[in-house]
């Protein structure tokens, strides 16, 4: 009985960890159709958002399944319950993957990115990605370590948001109001993304310890 | 023991009606110092957010303990993952309004919001209050009649979004790179908070029918 549930649970931990792979190449694929820009690579994002959206229900009906079945408790239950919220972290940020395709689609066959925000934008999807690489190494093996260091990368994204703020408001800004519009909004979408991140390697750490992860300063 | 288990459920379900509650004042609060504009009123907003988080965690913990000590299965195991899904939105919205008294704060004694959007800024945070309202119905008395009726009211917070950036791009605009990226970031926290009260809804929806609710177009 109890081989049949962690087999189970282990399913669940991969599909997790699909999710995780398929919201890195989203952002990454999200950020190359915005920067190219490539309407077909934008249309593809945001079609296979969908995808991210059915595993996430299909996983959620799963540890559901799961838990009204095994009945499981402690340790156990932690980490089903702590699935159900990292499943939505994640599908949230394939939203995000979805919405910088959007902004790529809307602007073309424009770049919405003025050039000289071209390198933060670059530096921006680099950070997403190594903080999803890292998460899902976090997520596979449980590693309570580097889920606290995931807090402080998320301090380089928060760093390369002010500087892209930064930009807008100096006096040789020459893009206009929409152009800063659609930067603020991008990068929101970056830096949330990141947040999410932040959330899902704590809820990695509480599920492991029981305790919640002491917040960085 | 079913009796127990219907009253701590019920517990829970006054909790979540509760932080509905502090979210509608929080959201109402956060828009009157926005455009007073009320450093103090602010101030509280971003202090008393603690006490919605405390909520939140209160509240999960003991819908986890629930479920371990009464292993429920079907529709009361779906009532309190829903719960547990409902107070993550409400927190969230909680977090949104804090963003909007931070917003406040940080142009004080300056207003934020430009005057001629001043009614626009109003008509969003009615909107809100008023889906917060039928939200708290809505988880009250497991009514999906109106929770469907709440996804054609974000409609309505959408159109206001739109003409908020509408305002901005339009060639009239005086005031600059710097409201313009203020507002568009208060834009969106609005928006997001009713995105979460549709989220809720569809939750209550779900949980109540075990189907999800049909998507508006």
């Amino acid at each position: 009985m109890r081989d049949i549930f962690h087999e189970e649970l282990d399913g669940i931990s991969q599909s997790l960890l699909q999710m995780a792979t398929l919201v890195r190449s989203a952002m990454t694929d999200a950020t190359k159709a915005l920067l190219t820009p490539d309407l077909a690579l934008a249309e593809k994002v945001i079609e296979e958002d969908s995808i991210i959206d059915s595993i996430q229900h299909d996983l959620d009906a799963r540890t559901i399944n799961l838990i009204a079945r095994q009945q499981p408790v402690a340790s156990d239950l932690r980490t089903l319950v702590a699935s159900l919220r990292m499943s939505a972290d994640l599908e949230r940020m394939g939203d995000l993957a979805h919405h910088i395709a959007k902004q790529a689609r809307m602007r073309y066959p424009n770049v919405a990115v003025p050039s000289e925000l071209i390198p933060i934008i670059n530096e921006m999807d680099k950070v997403a990605s190594r903080l999803i690489d890292k998460l899902s190494a976090v997520m596979e093996h449980r590693d309570t370590v580097r889920a606290l260091e995931i807090e402080s990368d998320d301090d380089e994204m928060d760093r390369l948001h002010r500087k892209l703020i930064g930009t807008l408001l100096d006096d040789n800004w020459a893009h206009g109001i929409e152009a800063a519009i659609d930067m603020t909004l991008l990068g929101r979408y970056y830096e949330r993304c990141a947040d999410h991140a932040v959330s899902i390697a704590r809820r990695v750490y509480f599920s492991v310890t029981g305790e919640f992860a002491p917040i960085a300063e």
